[in-house]
């Protein structure tokens, strides 16, 4: 069962909260670039990479969190969990890795 | 000893370099906010955010190594080690837990 | 809603299968200590002891996707889900964090 | 350069100590054991088993950290540190990925 689109469609509202932290996440990789070009100490710059990475992988969790009770649980309460369940995992995995 | 800058100053070609592969994640960002505009299914979201994750962490690696054949070097080398070698486990830790 | 017990208890063969994984995960942890005894290189002690964490982290994953399977989409089925939903949510951060 | 034995032996009362912590990890894991036996709640199994990847990771940078001020220093100091932190970094990212 492929998919390209998302099940339960998010609201306007929803996708604004999303977009607007992810422009931020945006904004802090400008930062990171402004950081190497003034020849700022390497430590400095990767404290605010690893601010970076926590504030995405913040964005994925919630992700992920409303994935498991829409998509998901839609899926298991129509009988048709297997795939979704194995979908979910992977992306876990995948998630612990980075 | 607070530092802001860096120790070992990067040529304009490894500035370059380093800023091209922090521009194509920022890039990867504004990619993510379109998915979330186009209503992709979360699945597909959440690889594209490891994939970005991925991109950062490899960037955050190298700046490492790069710092601790310069910077950490440069400390042993004269004597002056404890603080540089503390600051770089302070950071791959937080690393390891991004 | 606290739980103790399992809701979907394990045959004793899948236990035996479990269990026979993290006896050898306690082996290998005996292993360490022998390396520490034996003066081992440290780089050797730390490429072996990233090996217990993957073997443990795989363990975890299994028990995972077996609780998703089982309780979480039981929970789902009965319309009760957002404890278990929170509860999965928890450990696959606390899981991402170590 | 192959190494097989660490170039700074520890101390009995060091390898005591790193032993005891060890012996503590291999106790928790003799513990998912039983609570596997038992039954337990999977997700009371799991945040278990994250607390012994915590520890073991702690483990796991006290050695880092070791290695880091004992060999890696004395070969940056003899002019010999390209390999140690090459040997360095590939643990490093190790350590990340689990």
């Amino acid at each position: 069962m492929m998919h390209s689109q998302k099940v339960h469609p998010r609201s306007e509202k929803e996708k604004k909260q999303l977009n607007d932290r992810l422009k931020r996440v945006e904004g802090q990789v400008r930062g990171l670039q402004n950081m190497v070009n003034e020849d700022r100490y390497c430590i400095d710059i990767l404290v605010q990479l690893t601010a970076v990475q926590a504030a995405l992988k913040k964005v994925g969790f919630d992700i992920l969190e409303e994935h498991t009770k829409g998509c998901v649980s839609s899926a298991v309460k129509s009988g048709d969990q297997t795939e979704s369940i194995e979908e979910l995992m992977q992306v876990i995995k995948q998630f612990s890795k980075t």
